[in-house]
């Protein structure tokens, strides 16, 4: 019986890619479940995944780990498989997409994906999730050992990404946008404890700025502490510090985009 | 061997929010089955939501039915769990999302989902369908009782949305647009029986209108009865009877939208 | 055991036509299982499909292959399921979806769906992916045999779609674009034989014209090939000469959709 592989990835569900890595990873492992956790990063954007990749990562049964989120395909960066402590593995490319979620889980070993027994016979140079990663996550959920697809790397020349960080002066916070979602919450690098340091509890007015715009936001706990319409800045499930408006879309109100800064002061 | 969980939401694909639901199922049912009618429910749009699970449920496996539009996540209303007289449960929140199929099945007890056994060890505010409506559903799904997930609530106390109905003159009906789908096809609030009374059968020329705008259409069964690029009114596959364009898309021709009033009327 | 159902459509997940086929499915062969191959086919777009199908087919498991490109639903056309000599059995519409596919893999036996037995009890004239395709699809998964479905047919009179040739001069090659995915990358018709024809090769320059556009491109095997930003042209995953920006969005750029055309020559 084979295990779970979960699937992310910037592949969309327009074209047939995400279907075509599934249908690969039937043919070698066919009684494997695959839980797709999103094809919705925005192309090519490494570190939104990496960061998507690691808050599900709770959430989803322990097994494989396919991640594809892969702008360098065909260069040099390495295809790698990153075991965890616990057991779990990481399979997708050597530009810091794992890595957020396999170092907060521990590193036991990290091998690069070389042997050719564990890609298909045909390897392209623009699609490897569908040659090299979706059938190495298949042979390991079909029990193949990490260290049989190839090399040992050292997990220390693993390529990291540096999560930004919030800048915090006395009386406010200069934030990056990380993630706008599809009801249009705005989900920054600030966490609840930033807002503390600022002196922000729950129910005080706070001023977001964006460039030249100014937005008054309650801090809130839920959509439901404010009325309609009115803009919150809360923690969200991921405990990232979020703007969002209730019942209504805060992207669309102030145009923020994913990279974007804004700052949060205290009124 | 675990049941069925259909899942229905406005969570769409593009984030995270409908994989994580999956992996939670998995985590607790792993063996159960994850049915997904549709994601693509317009954000908060509970009646919308409502009239897509009722359609769909006659072609779905009897079982668990989690549905999840939740625009006051975090408030106070209830999550609940609602069983039928055929077996099959419903669970999401109280808000009238569930009640128009519920209630066509007939329901035979209801209780709200309090108990902390069936939920997430941490409850988020703001993504109930994660931390409450995914476990409850996935324990239902591995055999839990629903009356074990919380305390009996009087049906009869749920929340009911108020369907439109078409409001019939003489001549002509003033409909409302209860969905576009993804072909431009406009379905509306109207039935067959409606066109009856108004006298309108199929090859009659039938006119609409949209505040200043005025269409013609041909009352048809399929697509096939009109030459491409024509306007046809006909009775879609739900029983809805709706506005199109064989071989192209209505809802880009006349700039229509979930919720838009339009009259029709025999020309 | 039930066997592999692969799905693909113009349907979008936006509704619930891709959740309802997955239900019926599910009701008659509960043990099949269900790959989709995309249902981001663009709207009404059987030649786009029928290249998807085709090119997917060789990364899928074997069994049923369920694809569903329908403009002429409700009208005259034939619902079919063709084997093929290797087992596998196409299910769709009689308008060429499915030929692409079953003339490369060799045809053994054509039958129309017509036996009642294998539809729904009742049959819409806008929906025959949810009353006719999906329910045949799922008993052929189950064990039924193709000929039990209905009657044969000759399979030299099933409907075939002409594939577009590019037209070759001396020096250039007048190209139609198949494809726009997700990435912006453009793909045509064009053969890497043809590139050869023309006496291109890796490393040289290219021009597309665009009616009055004019652009410079890369002779190149993958996006490592050039620097960000640059246009190059490569033989796609697929084998089709596409057209992309390293780490970029060519269609973006140009313009550029599915049916133009465009002419590729050596600078």
């Amino acid at each position: 019986m084979s295990g779970t592989v979960t699937f992310l990835s910037d592949f969309g569900l327009q074209d047939d890619f995400v279907g075509v890595c599934h249908g690969v990873i039937a043919r070698i492992a066919p009684d494997a479940r695959v839980i797709d956790i999103t094809h919705g990063i925005a192309p090519q954007a490494v570190l939104q995944g990496a960061i998507v990749l690691r808050n599900a990562l709770s959430y989803v049964p322990a097994g494989v780990h396919l991640a594809v989120v892969d702008p360098e395909v065909g260069g040099n960066r390495r295809a790698i498989a990153v075991r965890t402590t616990g057991g779990g593995v990481f399979v997708g490319p050597d530009n810091g997409l794992l890595m957020l979620a396999a170092d907060e889980l521990g590193i036991a070993a990290a091998h690069e994906l070389t042997d050719s027994r564990y890609r298909l016979p045909e390897v392209s140079r623009t699609f490897h999730a569908r040659d090299v990663f979706a059938p190495a996550a298949a042979h390991l959920a079909a029990g193949v050992a990490v260290d049989e697809l190839g090399p040992a790397v050292d997990s220390a020349e693993l390529v990291r990404l540096r999560l930004p960080e919030p800048e915090l002066g006395r009386a406010q916070a200069a934030a990056v946008v990380l993630a706008v979602d599809r009801f249009g919450n705005i989900a920054t690098n600030v966490r609840a404890r930033h807002l503390e340091t600022l002196g922000i509890e729950s129910g005080d007015r706070v001023e977001i700025r964006l460039t030249l715009d100014r937005y008054y936001a309650v801090a809130a706990n839920t959509f439901a502490d404010a009325p309609p319409g009115e803009l919150i800045l809360y923690e969200d499930s991921n405990g990232m510090v979020t703007l969002a408006i209730s019942q209504g879309n805060a992207a669309r109100l102030t145009g923020v985009r994913a990279g974007d800064e804004l700052r949060i002061a205290r009124e």
